[in-house]
């Protein structure tokens, strides 16, 4: 039996919309459709903002961020946090893959994989929780999710720990974009370079500019700047505030010879950016707005207003081999990698 | 004396932000910076929703209204409604080019132009207010107005009337857009086919396609469908519900013989209709948004949800051109150009 590629084949409430925007799927794992795959879950990495919410309504209580995880699941069919509406990730092993499925993917039962799809829209059903990493926000638990057609997962690596390759999967469609768009000798802005995205976008463009190109890190802080430095995976760094485009204008201008620069890439989560990463950008350039935090009206009405003629571009999670290439970026350089460990992998 | 390109130098409070972010802006116009160009104005045309707030807030009375605008220019130099946030444009004559413009601009003291950046950013006088049109939401008045450096317009055409004019420069981003990006040969979606900005870009996509492409058109009900097919700007009308992606991918997909489109174009002026966009678009092609209902985060989370690999654009309002490659749609087309008259140029 074959569902929809999209997942609407499990909306119960309301019908007519896809898996995200439904309030419950089914999580009824006793019948596995064609096209999905029946994943043994190990532990769910639970969204940063989501998390939060759990932690302060439980008062920091374990026991009781457990039983309200496990009161939405049963209501919802996923892990959808009712407040902040976010979800997370998960991590486990292949138990079954679909008849439809079988020999077009490149997965095989009991391969470790992490979905990078929403839990919002991921079909989950969980027996027992095991335990809650209160620091890095993971939960440890026996259950069951399904991966639908249209779903995209990366198989763990062997060469490196979970941790740290979950960390580098969680934004991994803003340094391969990074590497699709940017062309040799270009120059390109990074705003917010020392942040988990910001840091591999830098080193992407890099490796991509080439020796003619530039690439201009910006950064809040004179820590921030050193850091970046250290790890030379900007041709500068400079120090702004990226919620004064002014600042950030004229500190880019004249890291760049006084030129405007061909691409701004935004991987800043803070509101209010939108213009910062506009004016820097030559005529006919790019921007590129990985930033949560972006307004949609501010980016299309800021750029009018300013009479900018630049392809704005929205960060999309997802484009063709991003974990590969995301995963790859760690192996190349042992310094971000380390740096990697020591944020992120704990 | 010149002035910041972006008319920073007119921002009175709070420092170091653009005039579009600042909370007050210089209207002393006894003062030009030699990268000015100052307009004897005549109307402004304010923008569809602060109108409704104004006219909300005085229960329908255009003295109150009157009295409102003023109060609000007074105060912040510019006409920004401070509930809605939102300006409009406004039309007049040049009456002075800043010295350092002269002979940059193809524009002589005495044209009559439409600015095309928001006056949200426009330092504005008002001397005395002679007239509101309730029903097209123009305000005549005696006034001036500042045009920055960066600042976009265009000149006021002779061969139509005022009204059609700016009924068309209201959308010129979006149909100027579409010319740049439809390529010959390829399958072209345009969501909201009937409205304003819709029926432009269904005209220019259509011509762009050339007679080996397809354009398909989406519309809410069976009298738009009629409408845009007796335009003849589309190949193909289907009748779907744009908040319903699902329904509108097998519209869309049986209309084009099965295959996903090349690019989705979205019109639209409701929310949740990012899926609707994203879903019928092949992997590699582009979702182009012009509506002002789009939600960032929807869009970047949902085609990720998806495992959609395509490009999304925020819809620039300006690009290169877009003034007159807008108002020659309505030259070229006579049935277009009725509709709009028609429509919108009361």
């Amino acid at each position: 039996m074959m569902g929809c590629k999209y997942g609407s084949h499990r909306v119960i409430e309301p019908k007519g919309v896809l898996p995200q925007a439904a309030y419950k799927i089914s999580n009824d794992m006793s019948v596995l459709y064609d096209n999905e795959i029946l994943i043994d879950v190990i532990a769910l990495n639970i969204d940063s903002a989501s998390f939060t919410q759990l932690k302060e309504e439980a008062g920091g209580d374990p026991e009781k961020i457990k039983k309200k995880i496990l009161e939405i699941v049963n209501e919802r069919g996923k892990m959808q946090n009712p407040v902040t509406g976010s979800g997370g990730m998960l991590i486990g092993r292949v138990e079954k893959i679909g008849e439809a499925l079988v020999g077009k993917r490149d997965l095989k039962v009991g391969d470790k994989i992490a979905t990078l799809v929403s839990l919002t829209l991921t079909p989950l059903r969980i027996d027992e929780i095991l335990d809650i990493k209160m620091d890095i926000e993971r939960v440890e638990i026996k259950g069951k999710a399904i991966l639908f057609e249209s779903g995209i997962y990366a198989k763990l690596p062997e060469d490196m720990e979970e941790t740290l390759a979950l960390a580098a999967l969680d934004v991994a469609g803003a340094p391969a974009q990074t590497a699709k768009l940017v062309k040799p000798g270009q120059s390109v802005m990074v705003l917010g370079a020392n942040g988990k995205s910001g840091m591999l976008c830098c080193y992407e463009a890099k490796k991509r500019v080439g020796p003619t190109g530039k690439v201009i890190g910006v950064v809040r802080r004179e820590e921030a700047k050193k850091k970046v430095e250290e790890l030379d995976i900007c041709h500068e760094v400079v120090i702004a505030d990226a919620q004064k485009p002014l600042e950030v204008l004229d500190k880019v201008l004249k890291a760049n010879g006084g030129k405007e620069v061909d691409i701004a890439i935004n991987c800043v989560n803070t509101p209010n950016t939108e213009m910062s990463t506009i004016l820097p950008v030559r005529d006919e350039g790019i921007a590129y707005f990985f930033s949560m935090a972006t307004s949609f009206t501010k980016a299309a009405l800021g750029a009018e207003g300013v009479g900018k003629d630049i392809t704005m571009i929205i960060g999309n999670g997802y484009t063709k081999d991003h974990a590969e290439i995301t995963l790859q970026e760690l192996r190349e350089n042992e310094k971000l990698r380390k740096v990697f460990e020591e944020m992120y992998a704990k």
